[in-house]
């Protein structure tokens, strides 16, 4: 087992930056050897950085295959645009690299396919960095589960509720790549955040697997009301037509006949949420009103349910996950509420360890084809359309 | 105009004999001259509760035809199994009488077109009861609407989340049809409550329609569950399969583009709710938090959107709708939240001035027509399914 992880950083943008400060930059047992970004002033910037903390400075470049020629490397740790994360991810496969991806969607079921196959032939390992697999509530709620606590788990849903809209609407500005998607796409095109603590409460690749979805999308109304308010400057902007819609609702069968709703929301007003859902035979979770109800305990017309609402602070001494529990105790770190800290921290110790990661190339081919296959059930009218077994069978048994 | 109104009450189980209790006999201008239901008990029943408000015997009988021959009634209250609705509308319309028809879905396209046709020959009025389109939050919201608060809507939720599983369990205790149609059917089959109010906003049939839909359905777990709990002595039921999955959940997509998603959820466990939701380019409204979300004037990370819970009521001073300012100065009467009282006012109404109903043969037609679709897009494996126009093109035209 080694002590530390020799990691390069590829992607140095919003995400990639703020994981390096908030995150690996406080972990004692990482050290990052490289930074690399297309962009000069990010990667100067993270180099500074990186200097300023560790007292040595990393190699720096533009090109992400630099950073998996350098022999000390154990790990990358890619936070780019979606669009290069799967050609990075096999290249560091190849490179003979644990690979730490970002989330995000696919672009085709071939790239998904790539990922699996590279996996296979190489045998080293890719790790979708899913932080809300880490979640506080989203752990607490799997441990329920595992608990039996809902009794037969039958349909999750769970959404990306975020108003993203300023950051769209300034995205060259930003230099970031959710613009672009915006108006050429129209797809469920970032499912992972809900899907992920989703996948793994229904045993997804584990037993179980997803075998059909379907899609369907407003109208797209948000993006262009706001730059109409907030950019009317911007003559090119201004005159651009999205082809993203506002809401995105997609409809996810499983083998064992349990169903998953998921929400892409992304370009009209609201408050934040993952709209996380759980719902068996002996009772559910909704985190809209942070609230569990139990068959037996809790009465269906109380009250008009508000009297329920939030009230899963008082299943946190139960049921609290024993991470979570132990992660209070030590102190909560870096953003995301913590789960940054933790999903990072889970990656780094399968380096240290040489072992598979909790969040594999299955889940992450299986996941991210969510978004492929969303947009062609749209291009289709909503039609259905087959989601691969990427296991090849192995789903029946895997643990 | 008529002063009076003299109608038959036709089906008299739980919902027909508590709309005849709580809400038609409480009204002045309403005379019941017949009661009709297969079961003697109930009709008996009803005749003695009628006796004694109104101080006159009504017709008794179990054959709606009988009702529909009697000379002095305007109109007929239609409180029946769902799958009788149709039949008796359309008998009614042929002896030229008034029908309100309780809701609940249809078992094809083609008796959504019988109602339509048989409308368009006769003209003579018929209403889906929908009460929910007269909730008082459904009723505000529509208000602020149409008063631009939300902006342009883009896409609009709703659900029946009501368990049902004692209902449908002692379904034969009861002679309640749900029974059957749970182990018969498997679909969206109960889409009105929350698509009556959605169709309103979304001007359907008034400018705008519904073009398609897709559903999917969850295992069904939830009934076995309880039966094997709760009736365990019946080996008939404990034996019983039942079609219908836990959660059905149906995407539509409408001609100006927005979408409506519904979700079905009658046997699991949780609490009550319509899960009312609209989402506009300016502002949200959420039922199950009861908020609304206005852009620029609420913070979308704040305090875990905690502190907005419950923030309607702020907005009734301003926003109420005038019919229930109104309603609540006179004071709220009848079932359901005064809902009941309010949509069989204004059928009442409509008979004794001889107009068209609010909720019209179209809206009849086309809100029903979603449960006989979902059974064919379920069937198909969540194929789309084309809904069709039942107004002939008059949609673009009518008010």
């Amino acid at each position: 087992m080694k002590d530390k992880v020799r990691i390069g950083m590829i992607g140095l943008g919003n995400r990639g930056s703020s994981l390096l400060k908030d995150v690996i930059l406080s972990m004692n047992d990482v050290e990052v050897l490289a930074v690399c970004d297309l962009y000069e002033d990010r990667r100067e910037a993270a180099a500074k950085l990186v200097e300023q903390v560790q007292s040595l400075k990393p190699a720096v470049t533009s090109d992400y295959k630099e950073v998996l020629g350098i022999a000390q490397i154990d790990a990358v740790v890619i936070a780019t645009s979606w669009e290069a994360h799967t050609d990075i991810a096999v290249a560091a496969m190849e490179a003979g690299k644990y690979a730490a991806s970002e989330v995000g969607g696919a672009y085709s079921l071939q790239e998904c396919w790539r990922l699996v196959e590279t996996y296979e032939r190489t045998k080293v390992p890719v790790m979708i960095m899913e932080n809300c697999c880490y979640g506080r509530d989203e752990m607490m709620v799997m441990n329920m589960v595992k608990q039996g606590v809902f009794g037969e788990i039958v349909h999750c849903a769970g959404g990306y509720h975020h108003d993203l809209r300023d950051e769209i609407a300034f995205g060259k500005e930003n230099r970031h790549y959710r613009l672009k998607n915006y108006m050429h796409r129209n797809g469920e095109n970032y499912p992972t955040h809900e899907l992920g603590p989703i996948a793994q409460i229904l045993k997804i690749n584990r037993g179980n697997r997803m075998v059909s979805l379907v899609s369907m999308a407003s109208k797209a109304r948000g993006l262009k009301e706001y730059i109409q308010r907030e950019k009317s400057g911007d003559a090119e902007l201004m005159n651009t037509e999205f082809r993203q819609g506002d809401i995105v609702t997609t409809i996810i069968n499983c083998a064992h006949g349990e169903t998953i709703t998921l929400t892409l929301d992304t370009t009209l007003p609201r408050p934040y949420s993952r709209g996380f859902t759980v719902r068996g035979t002996k009772g559910m979770y909704f985190e809209d009103n942070r609230s569990i109800y139990l068959d037996g305990v809790h009465d269906q017309y109380h009250i008009e349910w508000k009297s329920q609402w939030g009230n899963v602070e008082q299943f946190r001494e139960q049921y609290e996950h024993p991470l979570w529990k132990k992660y209070l105790q030590e102190g909560v770190r870096g953003g995301h509420d913590g789960m940054d800290y933790l999903v990072f921290s889970a990656f780094f110790e399968c380096v240290k360890q040489g072992t598979e990661p909790p969040l594999d190339v299955y889940d992450m081919a299986s996941w991210m084809c969510v978004t492929a296959l969303s947009e062609e059930s749209i291009a289709l009218g909503g039609q259905p359309v087959p989601i691969p077994d990427f296991t090849n069978g192995k789903w029946m048994h895997r643990e």
